[in-house]
């Protein structure tokens, strides 16, 4: 946990409810994207003070649509063990930002892809600002991450 | 519905639920994938005498498992609107089918991309033969499709 | 549909999801309560002019929060079958409103039981005043329904 | 934690996750049961050396069908706190078990209510003798509980 990109990686354990599961007795596909939600949402408030999904949609004016999902499933998940959820930063724009989220039960991978969203004011869905402080929070993440880990000079 | 490619596609009419919809007031993402799914769902039943994913695994040892998926998401969906969906074949492979999903309402673009699912048979998770009755089927209803509509031969 | 009471009852055909079976092939119980809420949310929409659950949140500031929920499981539900769920009016109080709901499949009972909403003002979570237009659009619905199908006043 | 009835209730904390909230900000009623259905698969892993619903019905022909839920809702649930969701046995049957399930934030009462379950044998869908080694464990555990936490003979 020292370099700088192992460093801010998130990861998250997660039980795997007997309801995500179908007949053929492994997670039903969309279950996959709540988990990713549930993942990225820990993301952001780690990024952002505590503030995730619903934080910035109902006290902040701001939401984070997805307009991209890329996924790949490699092998089926059950309950029968704990499914560890990894993000990480695959990508930062302007005004947008890229998800990397990788999963796999007891080191077997289970998914990987992209997620990627655009960071909007919720009222009017228009893209926020450049310096706007949600997307200034990922970028002062990242540089922190690609430098190996030096203090992020915007919380300073 | 007259051309072979139009008329190879289904269309499904989905009433968007309210417990669909995130704090924001739009569908939650990953809902989008269970629609998919729903839509994908009709599509089997339609090619398979009515055979879909719970037949399938239930009755005949098969499962279609996704192995990827890329989505775009183009504009927010409320339940204001009913939502129209559109499944088409966009490549069918030896033991494999991508599908394209599309879906708008009144006429404004909301989501496209595509899903593509392996063919197996569920006990063994195992590939099925490449003349299985199932891929046989997509191959069947694909090429009436790029013919222009000719009959499905496997059915006369 | 020639009395009163029957004419009043409001009936939905539900196509069961393969995502909402669970690993014993049948409805996780949990769904059972969605497909409640749609039925519910549909006989909303027919009361109050195409209102529904999202309309009165968003538009109206009102919600209908579930106090009480109590209902018995028959039988299980698959997908193998259509899924019709029946809303009526247990009774009317003067700011909440129970609903019965009662689902088979071909026949055979499936769950049946009671959900009481009271009617709110969003935004303060108060309990409406009893003559608010929903509780009043209620009450007419079912004086209509009691007295054998007699034109609504209120509407007139 | 030191008698017996409050030693035999089984704790559970919740992240309440944004995709279980509706447009309104609240939790979406069904999702409770959801909860629900996670607190009382933790309990049966607590009672059953591991085995959960999944493996219950996966691994050894059992499943524990609700026959009956009565949940009393007393205020909204949001993502602003953890929701603590406690689960005890209100009644144990010759072949059912009652569980009382009830949840808060912050000590803020959320839901109470029961949630009953009869134990069958999953392919034939009739109930367990009533020395099943599923109702067993219950009795033994309802036993420990109620004479003040002494060690279950079964298990000794």
């Amino acid at each position: 946990m020292t370099t700088g990109k192992t460093s801010q990686t998130f990861t998250m354990q997660k039980t795997v409810a007997f309801g995500d599961c179908d007949p053929g007795g492994i997670v039903h596909t969309p279950r996959v994207f709540d988990y990713c939600m549930d993942a990225i949402d820990q993301f952001w408030k780690t990024l952002l003070d505590g503030k995730g999904f619903y934080e910035l949609v109902v006290d902040h004016d701001r939401r984070t649509p997805f307009v991209n999902v890329n996924m790949n499933f490699i092998s089926p998940i059950t309950p029968r063990e704990v499914l560890e959820i990894t993000v990480s930063l695959a990508k930062v724009g302007r005004t947008s930002v890229t998800f990397e989220v990788a999963a796999a039960q007891s080191g077997r991978a289970c998914f990987k892809g992209t997620l990627s969203s655009v960071l909007v004011e919720r009222e009017t869905m228009t893209k926020v600002a450049e310096d706007d402080w949600t997307i200034a929070s990922v970028r002062a993440f990242n540089e922190g991450s690609q430098s190996g880990g030096k203090p992020d000079p915007d919380r300073a």
